[in-house]
């Protein structure tokens, strides 16, 4: 078979050693490795399509690759068989000004392609934490959002239409380039946020938006994390539509700039009082400072209301620059301290004083700590759960327990399990708590109609 | 049977006269009928879940109907059976101001659901010219649009959480009440614009925006059609994003002017000079009237370089209503002119100057007429083929070849079928030439999947 492979897109693509299978084992996802037997990267579409034939022909598992940053467990060939590196799709195909879209590779970082449409004026909304280094296809196999999602959408809110390899090794394209289409069911939106378990994707087109040319960005800081909660529903029930809305809490923010002087060397200064328990980003877009300003200071009469010390206006590039700094490397600083479960749940923004305050009760209750930050304006929080001295034995059952009664609570609460990193192999033993029989079944039988043989990111979601 | 559909619902509700058979025979497409066996009216979920389950032990044909305001035969029981109305399903369950979503049961008028989140300073944009008769349901299983879509996008774009009663009488609620949700397959997004064949749209959790409270309304006059087409891209090129971008051709001016004059008993007057061949009426929305004003300013400056003569700017509400009533009557006051197969095409936006040059040669060619207007800012554009004094046999054959070359023309400048009517019976001779055999292949799976008997609004789509 792997003569076969070597054959199909060259030896040199098909990587059986020890190092690349070590280093194809792994993604983000806590500390998770499993060995695949083989690495192939294929360079086009047609050697995607007859390696999946051939893995289907022998009933071989594939597990699609984008850049390797999954918090679910995306990427690990849990049941061995082929890892599928799209690592060599990275070519930007097309940016159309003139009907404001793009065709791209799944293989491009999602930064890149970021900062190419930007160079024309253009927009690409979704801003993954790990944009640096994420791929793009992997932003659509997950529907990832990021903090310009509360005004602008997810990433399958872009997608318009997609180059698609089945699990038999057909191709199809799912929809058409048009930014309304009501003809037939909509495989665009079933493939996106499928986590690869559908069909490999090898193309996307996005539509594009024309860039804001000015923002501001506010930094305001609250005396428990229920009222910084509270604030954001407030400034929505106001009016005021943010391109940003990041909560963090204040050990989210010391953990990170400790992080960024140790690791980086970066000495960002984050204004942060005695008394304050948490701090809100907030982001305000569009092509005119005075509309800008006005939105400003209304979202701060709102806040007055709170009884919040002061506001931090960061003007200077540099300063919001900074201030998303830290808010980025949360996620790695807290991780660099101690093994972390990194939970993603969405509520109705208007429950998450409930959620936040369930959380910490949990904790107490089954004894772990957690730093609580992300994307609180659509009500989407990601809760990292710290392993810190819990002894192994505990840390996969009773804390795994107090893991699921957050879920539950969340439910409770009218949410869902993950808001943007997806289900994986982290969060599939709790689906049965959020999602119902009979839709899991339904799941099932759309797999099983796309992947008879079941050879496609196999163990995933459910 | 008949008895055993008395004892679910109550004799009262299960129409089986002649006159009831027939007022449910027809849709708004074209002028089909088709006979139903029996029109049922269930008052819930549970007794919508009956009749499933007893239509599909039996094998009975269900065929769901909203307001009966489908362009593509949705609503048509093609296979006779059982017509299920959802009239009885017209409540507005919850308007949640916290969290900007609304609840609503299937049946609601469109235009209610607006006006009341209206009262409560919220705004659900879209939008469809039926709005005062159609069902929300409806607008949610052919994913609508309408003149705002270009701004705030279509029917599918606000569904957050749908309970939905599967073929089989399962009742499932399609996802969470949340802005993002990455957990497991997306069945609402799969539900939404299937038209009714995979299950019973009974509740619809929609999210909401804020309202805005000012507009502006312009009238923009052309020589030829495809000056005011090439207009289109060159207004979105400089960066503004109208909240309405509709085109009319001559004709369906005329026409409906004289319609609202001669049926409605309504005057309005539309300026439109001896040499316009098209207008464009391009509606800004927001809440600075400055702000607004800039834009439509640039938008001037923009439709200078087109040589246009003036440019009427509809101040007043009088003004902007009169203009919008005309653009929401031209499907009827077409209709009422001559028999019309109504097409709903959509391009990339930039080849909307390309499609509508085609149009008129193919008409030409294969000798009809057409009337050209629509959502031309998301390259959405209607046309309606008017037989006027075209023989029947003509009709059904010669003038079919001719909507399918339009068709083939479509599909070559990367464009769909449907834009927001949906395919139905009308269309779906013409999906072969859109849709790929593999892509018909996995919606039949799909298909299968849900409603292993095929009993729901069978014969549709593919």
């Amino acid at each position: 078979m792997i003569a076969e492979f070597q054959r199909l897109i060259g030896a040199e693509f098909v990587l059986t050693d020890d190092e690349a299978r070590f280093r194809y084992s792994k993604d983000h996802t806590e500390d998770y490795s499993f060995l695949p037997d083989v690495v192939l990267k294929p360079a086009n579409t047609e050697q995607v399509s007859q390696i999946l034939r051939f893995c289907n022909a022998h009933h071989i598992p594939v597990t699609p690759r984008g850049g390797g940053t999954s918090l679910s467990g995306g990427a690990l060939p849990v049941r061995k068989g082929v890892v599928l590196s799209m690592e060599r799709f990275n070519r930007i195909l097309d940016i159309d000004t003139l009907n404001l879209q793009a065709t791209v590779e799944t293989g491009v970082i999602t930064e890149v392609f970021q900062e190419a449409v930007k160079e024309k004026g253009l927009f690409y909304p979704p801003d993954p934490a790990s944009k640096g280094s994420c791929f793009i296809g992997g932003n659509v196999a997950h529907n990832s959002g990021g903090p310009k999602a509360v005004k602008y959408g997810v990433t399958r809110d872009y997608i318009l239409n997609m180059e698609v390899v089945l699990p038999t090794g057909e191709i199809i394209w799912t929809g058409a380039n048009v930014l309304k289409n009501s003809t037939g069911y909509n495989l665009t939106q079933l493939i996106a946020g499928s986590e690869g378990t559908l069909g490999v994707i090898t193309k996307i087109v996005f539509k594009l938006r024309p860039l804001p040319t000015r923002s501001m960005v506010l930094l305001a800081s609250f005396k428990s994390n229920e009222e910084a909660m509270r604030a954001i529903s407030a400034i929505y029930l106001a009016g005021i539509t943010p391109s940003g809305m990041e909560f963090m809490e204040r050990e989210a923010i010391e953990r990170t700039t400790d992080y960024l002087q140790r690791h980086l060397h970066q000495k960002v200064s984050v204004p942060l009082k005695e008394e304050t328990a948490a701090q809100l980003i907030i982001e305000l877009d569009g092509n005119d400072d005075e509309i800008i300003l006005k939105d400003a200071e209304r979202i701060v009469s709102v806040l007055d209301t709170f009884g919040i010390e002061d506001v931090f206006y960061a003007n200077s590039q540099t300063e919001k620059d900074e201030l998303w700094k830290v808010r980025r490397h949360i996620s790695p600083a807290v991780n660099a301290y101690s093994l972390t479960k990194a939970e993603d749940v969405v509520v109705p923004r208007g429950n998450l004083p409930a959620l936040i305050t369930a959380i910490k009760n949990i904790g107490q209750a089954y004894g772990f700590r957690s730093v609580c930050y992300g994307h609180a304006g659509d009500g989407n929080l990601h809760v990292n759960v710290m392993k810190e001295n819990i002894p192994d034995a505990l840390w996969n059952s009773k804390i795994n327990e107090g893991i699921g009664e957050i879920f539950k609570e969340v439910v409770r609460l009218g949410g869902m399990l993950s808001g943007e990193h997806g289900i994986g192999i982290a969060k599939k033993p709790y689906m049965p708590l959020a999602v119902g029989q009979t839709n899991l079944n339904l799941m099932r039988a759309i797999k099983a109609a796309f992947d008879p043989n079941g050879i496609l990111n196999p163990d995933k979601i459910f």
